[in-house]
Order: C-alpha cells, then sequence, then structure tokens
C-alpha cells in the first residue's frame, strides 16, 4: 500500500463568528478572529489517497487527474473567496479550520480517481497550525 | 556595514478595487482578485535595516526594540484586518501588495531603533509572489 | 476527531555526556556532540492535539491557551537554555532528542486545554533530524 | 517507542515507460513524463526508524551509522544516475515513484543500525508530491 | 520603485559534458555530473521585474500577464525536458546552471509585459545551490 | 557576471556577554541572550561568490572546490563548538551574529576557488532573523 499526498493552495478570507451568540460573546470567543469584515489566509492543503500502484502504470492513480479532482471539487470552490458567505457548503457552519477540514473531506470523497481511495487531509491555516482529518 | 533582517508575518484580507472604475472595468482588470467581499493572505513582511556593530554589545541595534517597533507600527495594525477598511493608512490606497509595500515603509521609517536604518521591505503575498521596496 | 499542531521553537544548548563512562568512551559514543562546553541547535516542537470540534465555537480547543500552555509548561522552561544544567526535568537524563522528547510529553501532558486531549510531539533538532514520540 | 527520522536527497533523472505498451499508448498515458531522453528531480527522501532509547547513549540507534547506510545502501546508488538504466534494483521495473518507494524499502531494510527497525519512508518526488511506503 | 518577484518550477535533466574534450577530461572535470544518460533537478526560478505602480490599479504589471509570458517564453520550453537535447536555445551550449542562467535572460527579455522591466532571474538548482543573473 | 550562492549550516552554542561590563548590565543588555552556560542555534551560512563562466567548463568556479574550501576553512571550525571558547577567531569578540559575520568573511576571504571572487554572506541565527555583510 502507497501513500500518495498532492499538496495545493488557496487565498481566502474569513470570519470566525457564531450567530446564535451576542457579539460580546463573539468577541470574548474569538479575540481578535472575529473582527467584522475578516482576516484571510494562504491555506495550505495536503490530499493524501491510498492504493496499491497498478502494475502497468506504476501509479497508484493518474496523477494529473486527481489534481484536477481537487481543482475542480474543492480548491477552485474556495480559492479567492470569503468563506463565510461565498461557499454553499459552508453556509451554517462556523468557518473554523476544522469545521474547513470536515467540508473539504466531503467536497472530495466521491471524486478520487479509482482504484485510489482518499486517506487523510491535512490543513494548514498558517505555517505552524495544521488540522488534520481522516474522515471519522 | 552589517544588514540585519527580521522577518514576521500577519494574517489579513483585502479586495483588489477601484472605486473610480466601473464594476465591469473593475472585474476586467483584477479577475478574482476583485471578489466583493474579499479574500486573504498570509503576508510574510522581511525588514532590513543597516548600520555598523556597536563596540559595547556586538549588534547593529537592539533586536527586541527592533521587533517591538515592528509590531507596534506595522503589523499589530495590519494584523486580522480587512485592509481595504480597517487600516486608516489605506484609506484611499488600492490595495495591491505594492501599494501595501509603500505604506509600510511610511508606517516604519522613523520607528527603527537608532543607530541603525531602515533599509528595504520584502513583502511576500503568497509562498511564490515577493515584492520589495527600498522607500524611493 | 480532528487533529490540531501547533508548532513552535526554542534555541538550547546541549552536550552528549553519560557520566558513568569515561571521557575517551564518551568520545567514541558521541564524538562531536560530546565537546566539553556544548552546542546548540534551534529546535522545532510540533505539538498535536486532538478531539472533537466544539460546537459552539467549531475548535478542537482554545488555539491561544494551548499555545500559552505550551509555553508556559514547556518552551519557556527550554529556551535559551543549556540543557544538561538549567532544566530540572533532565537532571540525571543524557541530552539526546530522544529523552528530550519525553521530558517535554511529561512536560505538556495534563496541561492541555480540556476537552483535547495530548496525542503526539515531534522535535526537530535540525531541519534533517526529526523525533517524534506519543508517550508509550 | 521513538521514531527517529533522518532526510537526505539526490538528484536524478528518469522517463517514465512501459516498454510492453506501444509508443502512442505510452504518449497518451504518461504524457510529458514519456519524454524519451527523460526528465528529472531532486528527490527527498526521509527515512523513519523507530525502537528504545538505550539507557547508556540516549539513542534509538547511532545516527551517523544510520547516514552512512543510508549512502551506502540506497542514496548513492541513486544520485547522478538515470533511474531506468543506470540502477540495477531497477532493471525491469516502471521508475514511476511509486515503484522507487519499493526498491528503496528494500535496499534500506537488513541494513539498519541494531536495534533500530525501519518502519516507513516518505519519497517527496517534488516538493508538492509525496509518496509513504511502509513495506506491506 | 518596485521589484516584484514571481517564482516557478521546471523538472528537467541534463548532463554536464564538453564535447570538445575527451571523456576522461570530461570525467575529471565534470565528476558525477557527466553520468552519460544524465541526471534531474527540480528547478526552481525567480523572476524579479521592476518599474512604478499604476495609479489605476497599484500594479507594476498585470501579474497573471507576466506568469503566462514566463510559462509561454521559458517553462514550458524547460519543463520535462533533457536540456542538452530537447531545448534548441540550448544547442551548442553546455547545460551548466549558469549558461542556463543567461538562456533563461534572452528567453524572457522583450516578453516582460509593459511597463515592467525584467530586472534578475534567479535559478536554484538544489535548495543549497543558487545561481543568480543581471543581464550583463 | 553570475553570482552563486552555496548554503551550508553549522550547530553551535554561544553567549552575549561583553566581560568589560557588570554581570547586572550584562543582563540588562543582553537578557537571556547571556545565559551563563550558553544558549544555541543552527546556524545556516550561505556563501555568495561571483565569476564569469568559464568558456569550457560552463561553471564559475569548480563547486565542490567551493563546498571543501567552506567547509575547511569556516563552518569545520564552527560546527559543534561553544563560539565564545572554542574558536581562536572569535577570542575577545562579542560572539554576536553581527561580529561572527565579519568572522567568517575573514575566514573565507583568500580561499575561494580562483577565478570567483567572494562576494557577500548571508549568516540566519534563525529562520526568522538574518544577516548579511559584504566585506565592507
Amino acid at each position: 500500500m502507497i501513500y500518495l499526498s498532492k499538496t495545493l493552495d488557496f487565498a481566502a478570507a474569513h470570519r470566525l463568528h457564531n450567530p446564535a451568540l451576542s457579539d460580546d460573546e463573539n468577541i470574548r470567543l474569538f479575540g481578535k478572529c472575529n473582527n467584522p469584515r475578516g482576516h484571510g489566509h494562504n491555506y495550505v492543503l495536503e490530499v493524501t489517497v491510498c492504493g496499491e500502484p497498478d502494475a502497468t502504470t506504476g501509479a497508484v492513480c493518474d496523477v494529473y487527474s486527481l489534481e484536477r479532482a481537487i481543482h475542480e471539487h474543492c480548491v477552485d470552490k474556495l480559492d479567492h473567496k470569503f468563506l463565510n458567505e461565498d461557499v454553499p457548503e459552508m453556509e451554517g457552519v462556523i468557518s473554523s479550520t476544522e469545521n474547513l477540514c470536515d467540508v473539504i473531506w466531503r467536497m472530495l470523497t466521491g471524486h478520487i480517481p479509482a482504484p485510489a481511495k482518499l486517506h487523510r487531509i491535512r490543513l494548514w491555516e498558517t505555517e505552524r497550525s495544521c488540522f488534520e482529518y481522516s474522515g471519522s
């Protein structure tokens, strides 16, 4: 079993805010991340798939198809967007990077070129803050 | 003469938009960077100062004072902000990284711990896009 | 389950030396790492905690509390220190990076903001030498 | 149990090509990677071994012996080579990075300084494409 | 004056070889870099242009046009190629990274989107070997 | 004219301390960097030389000779040392990174393989603190 990881990035804005709470409570919970007009990041996304190398190609899956799938089903929907309002999949979801991991997992699962399988995603909000999710 | 560079970062949102132009013209000029609610970056800022090492300390300037000055006069004003609306120094300025270099230069000059002098700033919008400015 | 990793660093000196052995034996075992006055590193520490995102905040734990805990209970005790003599937790311990992993694990466990749990630490002695420990 | 990882690199050329297929089929499957005279990479190899720290040295294994073993049994055989023709261990193997992982695993297993054990290899073909293998 | 740098990469194979010299002399001069079937690198190219920010856009030049120009006139001609034989501009040129700098400079000059001007290129053969050229 | 830069690193300990001052004054000036038993860094050194590519080899100088010279005359004297006491060239010099630049410049000048000339050194004390010196 080989694990193949592709890394891509996207630039997006977001605001940590829970509309069910008061403004004061939001500021207390989220601090500067609650800034009304938002702030932003260069998110770095690592997608890991796994499988056996194919006897004919030596590859776990066609890597260009994998890149296209990640772009089409995930990165192109998030890049240069305000995550809180421009992304239908994030409606009603607090735009924490934890929740974004779950959204990205659901965007990608079902779109990985067979026979590879989605194994794990890692999402860096900054170079020094990384979130990892494996779908359960 | 020694050149000393400190690197810091800040997370901010911005939108490329020229209010003197029509919406169509803005989209034609700025493309996805014109997204109405903005997008964001982890900006990386390198500040270079220069001077002769002091005979008593061996240092060009006190590096902790330099870091505090960069935080107080620049990074704390930009971090977790929407550059187009939350930063007084950017009022009336298109929030391109080129223009942000000029704003940062003016924020810092006059606040570098003597006898060091501000020499150059570099500002990375992404890991692969860097802007450099030396005040003239 | 989400795994959240924060990366911090500290600059420290150390010397590989086993006082139970002769000087010759120490040199044979540790080579240049046995230099009597020591040498040093910019250690990079990645702390990984895990948990379910909270429904109210979308977060596994408060990330600023997590950073403060790592600083208070670990990094501030190791930064700008000579590990062999300045750190009580390392008394009687050979200051290998393997043993330092164990010391750091014990410094941190019990201080991770609930409900997150300490999952793993990684410690880079240099960019190309990494040690990983999960507490057992 | 501590996991110790050493990172090394080598520069090599290769060509994705399956001699059992027609030229057209090779181009269809491998695209620009099928260029007849090949292309190349700075491969980055991370070798992870595991074990208990030794009571006398505090180390999982002698790290200089580990580096020498990786050089002698693996990196020196691959560095500045054309993988398809200059490496006996790759004869009859499509030079995909997936297959190269398997070749490297077999090169290293049996040569790790006791009592450490080979745990995992990671191989980056580019900064953004990583392959991982654990021997089964 | 602002200096704008874009970084791109390409994977290529090459062989250091001077056909005017004997095989022995080539081996003596170039060592393992003379391997007959070549070796390869992930070359990283930084292109720096300079100019005044435009009053309407705040930009030194249209960055997407700049990226397209670098791809069309340079990177697409070098990527996944054997530099010694697949690149007409390198005919009769020893494929040292020094000479490749000169070739890339001539590929790019005349194709930078006005009013920006080509200022400098940097070319990394490996992460630790960088070559810089400014056209004279 | 081509500028060629090689990057190497070394691990060393040091202590900022001016023996002409009182202990209190040293603590006031240098803070935690004055810790009596020192602290340490993974210093990263970039050495830049310049010259015209040779017509026969296409190279500014023999890069392996350059690496050997940097090792022999500089890195091997600093690696795994306590800079304040183990390095004769630093006797009577405060071990600031500014002063270390000057020491390294004098170690290297006169030992660069002809016809290349030493142009500049850069020395990173940490990933985010860089010092640059060009010999005057």
